[in-house]
């Protein structure tokens, strides 16, 4: 059959997700060849539309007639799948733009990843390719992909030769070599796949255009990426927002989160991997839950595909029938920092009238060895029926009789269909049979690892409880930033015009005019010098604290002007500011990340910064509220905390430097790189930045 | 066949281990009982020895001629197990220590664990007569015990009516329940078992007796304690030495690690489970390594019985075929601060004369897709032969073909055999039959998940890298503390003769005694308040810092008196401290743990304490080493490394302090309740301790 006339022909990702006829050049016919198997593959999973493999000394591959050049097969072609080296790669592509062909994958290396001028220009052309003809281009360094809907396996990785159930799971992956390691944990937890992508060098297709095409256009219900870095953190963020709209659960897989695993992942690609805590919140408060392992990616979909209940907005309930198994469970989700639910007062007393032994009545409920049957279900649905409760987790020792466990499992299925809320088990034993089937006809999955289950289940509830954050409208700024690095005084001056404390500087410009400000201010004062290229004034010798009279201010004008000139030709500023004193420094920053725009960070400052290293990050923009919950759990949270007795209000004044920052960041947003108020002292009549430092590029330059 | 004059009797708990016969008291003749199970599990998993069930009601059960009392049993029980009633408990112990029965099994609930005065009672009485009668007794609430090398099930979990496979590996638990979970990881992990005790509410047997009678008698190699807590600290780490030094492995599962756990865990029996991070640094110091999951428990066990070969002492090797999989290992390894040790200069040229692809020659070791066959031995051997490698972990992402696959497994159980260094496989989408059959066959053990895997691992490398603190030589105190709280000038008096540098408090009597001492002191100077039963001085207003002058002492001692005279009508003390001002604040500590004995405590003093809530526990006695090691590792050890530069040593003067706080402890072992240098200041003469405060007990009144 040979298709002529398409009524429409597929463009762009349409072609690549699900082409009417794909053209695969290189195939070769000796089976012991890599590039024998996409062929070959494609031809195993039924693949139902045209399929023509290019290869000029064949006459046919695998009993398909094969053609010497694309330029020779007689009928349109969607998809090109190119297996030739690298260095023929480029006049092929051309050939295929020629031809019209919207989409080809170019599955081979020797491009970027080899960090070789001739693979980064090869790259760089393939790229040039793309955008003057319009024809999308996966690859190069792919192994290809994967699509059950279109019954298309296309690529060399093992898990090419398999045929997958069709499932709700798309997968797009910066590791194509991984697709084996999934399938393996799919088969072994029986859920089906819809789309494998490895995206590979990202020349013109990237990850977030597989994603996006995924979200707003395939079958899948759980989109999970697994990633080195992003490239652009305001679309995947948008991304986010479309999938919660469409019902469907977006979540990462970051590699690299360690300092030794991003060097594995450095090692590996041209990527740099970021910062693993800029990343982790940044993903966090964009809405992307982040999976802790490989294996929680089929967890997720597990759970996802069986199961018709939901996860409602709350914490866990769990379920217990031994105070073991109890502490199991809860100890994990405590460091997943998944919430287990506080029971309300109506479920206590409906537990209280249900159940017959005097076990003790919380959430964990542990309902002990003995417990009359009839009391499962009772138990079981009064604590999912909890406002507070948004998914169930029941343990099962698999400690009672076969027939005891058989109803115990009857009770969980019964309790999710009646209350509609998602019940999980774990059971590290294993079930029976029996009970397998009862749990499993009610779509309940059954974990033997409680890690596993716990950070499979994670981002259903993280999904449920996230709350947009509507951007703010904030009024671009008309004024434009002089480029570069700000000094102290013009960068307060800026920061106070948006509305943050900080002292005011007064520039001075001899010894008697020092004189006469600082006596006008009240002592004690502070003196700096501003030289041009000096960000680390206290190191160079340019900060005088604490001058407490006249003469200590006309001695240090002095020996700051000679320091000045020691360290510049054409001078510098001196200015003097009040004195504050504060109880202790903080700090308060942005700094703009590479792919995920500007991060706002906050933490104790001064030698504390270091020492302590645990700052609070968030991406921008961030609601008031999440500003205000991510850092009253931080130690600088905690240390405001302290002070509220004797200085109420002051957490609250805290967050408002923070959303200040903010609205500058949103105003100016494409021309600040980073800000750095540090240290803010936080004084008895609240925090004030007393010294900062503001680094502007050219509007435009660099993109978010 | 009835056992008349035994050669020996066996004794204690040899008797209960290794019983020759065996009485079930209470055992029913209706299969639908629970008291029914114990007999059917004994006499199904093919007990050697002789079985009497108890019961006034039967002529026989399950075949087995009954008695109506432990009396009439007409040969010498071991061993008796007791399911009936706790009310008719107490007389059916009697009679049988009154038998001479060595040992005995309470396997009901009824006691402590209600949380009533009957049920404490009860118990009470069970260790007193296990106390008067010599008679060993388990539990009450147990669920029983099952022993291999015994071929004896005894109790009615589920998975007493499991035949196992004889293992080494013995579980002594807390949560009986979690048997059954467990039995059935180690049937997937195809492991043995040799023994499993439920220790029940150690009315008399305690959890450290059995893992005594493991470390010294059994045949295990792994003793995994699943355990709430500890009741004799020292005990353990004597155990854990015992352990070590007959290369068997002794690890715990902790139940109630979170704070939400351990509401669970208390919850569920009798006991506290203590502060969680004083527990996990004292089992960590005491050479106890912890697991963090159930699962762990079965991986571990299945290396060790599994593998011929051993960890060494070193870091992990890692080698993966896709820079993808070293990212996963990697980052895992550093959530679990397992180190990945770095390759050294003769392994790395190795590596460059074996490898023909340009592969970055570092440790993860990505082989990449495309390598030669050969190769993978040659790596491994290299990277397994590398000093600094303890263990070998290989992540197999199953990609390539089935042949490829092969000769790579073989490769790994190659490079084991040579080498003597423990490989483990990571492989998330699992293994062929054929490549199971290889590694298995070579002792390799095969994860499908990363996690696991390391967090099984990780107990063996602890244990490889451990090192023993050896006690010092520090004289036991002969004068004898006074009793109760002794006050800031007593406290640094005491400190100040083990060397503890600390301010020099000067009792005043007057206002013209404290002008004088202060004159000579030289300004400022610190007066405080000393109060009988008045811990926190500032708090009730019997501090006052900086006092620049005469008429300020004067004035300040007066009010002070004041002060005093309202808060006591006897009276107090009025010291005079010469001010110190420092860098920053750090406390020093020392507090006695329920179960586990002395713990050294610091951390960052002031508001910083509970603000940053990161302090480093020691677990006493610790070798000095181990006390710097933690403290670099901590945000305290990082502020004082930031010091060094201007005041070279001050890190190790602060470890001093730390150290002559042990040997004060050491010195007053069973005197001293808690210490408490707080603040320290960090000044550039080194620190120095302004305040302290130490409780003293009486000599054995608190065992340690």
């Amino acid at each position: 059959m040979s298709i002529t006339n398409p009524p429409t022909r597929p463009s762009g990702l349409d072609a690549l997700f699900a082409p009417r006829s794909v053209a695969v050049i290189g195939a070769s016919a000796s089976p012991e060849k890599p590039s024998h198997m996409p062929l070959r593959n494609l031809l195993r999973n039924g693949f139902a539309g045209e399929v023509f493999p290019v290869n000029p000394s064949a006459e046919s591959v695998l009993g398909v007639p094969a053609y010497a050049s694309i330029t020779d097969v007689p009928a349109p072609v969607d998809l090109a799948y190119i297996v030739i080296p690298a260095e023929f790669v480029l006049d092929e592509l051309e050939r295929c733009a020629a031809a019209g062909i919207p989409c080809a994958v170019v599955a081979v290396s020797g491009f970027a990843e080899t960090d070789s001028a001739d693979g980064r220009s090869r790259q760089q052309r393939i790229a040039e390719i793309a955008a003057s003809s319009g024809m999308r281009i996966l690859g190069p360094n792919t192994n290809g992909l994967y699509s059950t809907p279109a019954s298309m396996s296309l690529g060399y990785n093992s898990a090419h030769e398999r045929t997958f159930t069709r499932g709700r799971l798309a997968i797009i992956s910066h590791s194509g070599a991984l697709f084996s390691a999934v399938a393996g944990q799919l088969e072994q937890r029986e859920v089906g796949l819809d789309t494998f992508v490895s995206v590979g060098n990202e020349a013109d297709v990237t990850m977030l255009d597989l994603v996006e095409y995924c979200v707003h256009q395939g079958e899948s219900s759980v989109i999970a990426m697994i990633m080195e870095s992003v490239r652009d953190g305001h679309r995947l963020r948008g991304l986010a927002d479309d999938a919660r709209a469409r019902g469907k659960t977006l979540v990462a897989l970051k590699l690299g989160r360690s300092v030794a695993g991003a060097r594995a992942t450095v090692a590996h690609s041209s990527r740099l991997a970021g910062s693993s805590a800029a990343y982790e919140a940044w993903l966090e408060d964009a809405g992307v839950p982040l999976l802790d392992s490989l294996e929680s990616i089929a967890g997720l979909a597990s759970i996802a595909e069986h199961s018709p209940a939901a996860v409602r907005r709350g914490g866990l309930g769990v379920v217990t029938y031994s105070g073991g198994g109890s502490a199991l469970v809860v100890d994990r989700a405590s460091e997943l920092s998944l919430p287990v639910a506080e029971l309300g007062a109506e479920t206590l007393a409906a537990l209280a009238a249900r159940l017959t032994r005097p076990a003790p009545l919380m959430n964990p409920l542990d309902m002990g060895a003995g417990i009359p049957l009839a009391e499962s279900y009772e138990a079981l649905s009064a604590v999912a029926n909890d406002p507070g409760v948004g998914a169930m987790v029941v343990f099962l020792h698999g400690m009672q009789t076969p027939a005891v466990n058989l109803m115990i499992a009857r009770a969980i299925a019964k309790s999710q269909r009646d209350t509609g809320v998602l019940h999980v088990v774990i059971a590290p034993g294993g079930v029976s049979c029996e009970e397998h089937d009862i749990l499993s006809d009610a779509g309940i999955e059954v974990f033997t690892n409680t890690a596993l289950c716990l950070s499979s289940l994670k981002p259903l509830v993280q999904v449920a409880t996230y709350e947009v954050t509507t951007e703010r409208a904030v009024q671009a700024e008309t004024e434009t930033l002089p480029e570069g690095v700000l000094d102290e005084r013009r960068s307060l001056e800026l920061l106070a015009r948006w509305g943050i404390p900080a002292v005011v500087p007064r520039l001075v410009r001899s010894a008697i005019d020092a004189h006469a400000v600082a006596d006008a201010m009240g002592y004690p004062v502070v003196m700096k010098g501003l030289v041009d290229g000096v960000a680390h004034k206290a190191e160079a010798g340019l900060v005088r604290l604490g001058l407490e009279s006249p003469s200590d201010v006309v001695t240090n004008f002095t020996s700051l002007e000679a320091v000045i000139a020691q360290l510049s030709p054409s001078g510098g500023d001196i200015i003097i500011e009040r004195q504050a004193t504060g109880e202790f420094e903080a700090f308060v920053g942005s700094s703009r990340q590479p792919g995920i725009g500007h991060v706002l960070v906050a933490g104790l400052g001064g030698v504390y910064t270091e020492a302590i290293a645990q700052v609070v990050l968030w991406s921008v923009p961030v609601a008031r509220d999440r500003i205000r919950h991510k850092l009253l759990d931080s130690p600088l949270g905690r240390m405001l905390g302290r002070l509220e007795s004797e200085n109420p209000g002051v957490t609250e004044q805290f967050i408002d430097v923070v959303d200040r920052v903010q609205d500058m960041l949103l105003a100016h947003r494409d021309s600040v790189d980073a800000i750095d108020l540090n240290p803010i002292l936080i004084t008895t009549e609240g925090p004030i930045a007393v010294d900062a430092l503001l680094v502007a590029s050219r509007p435009g330059g660099t993109p978010p």
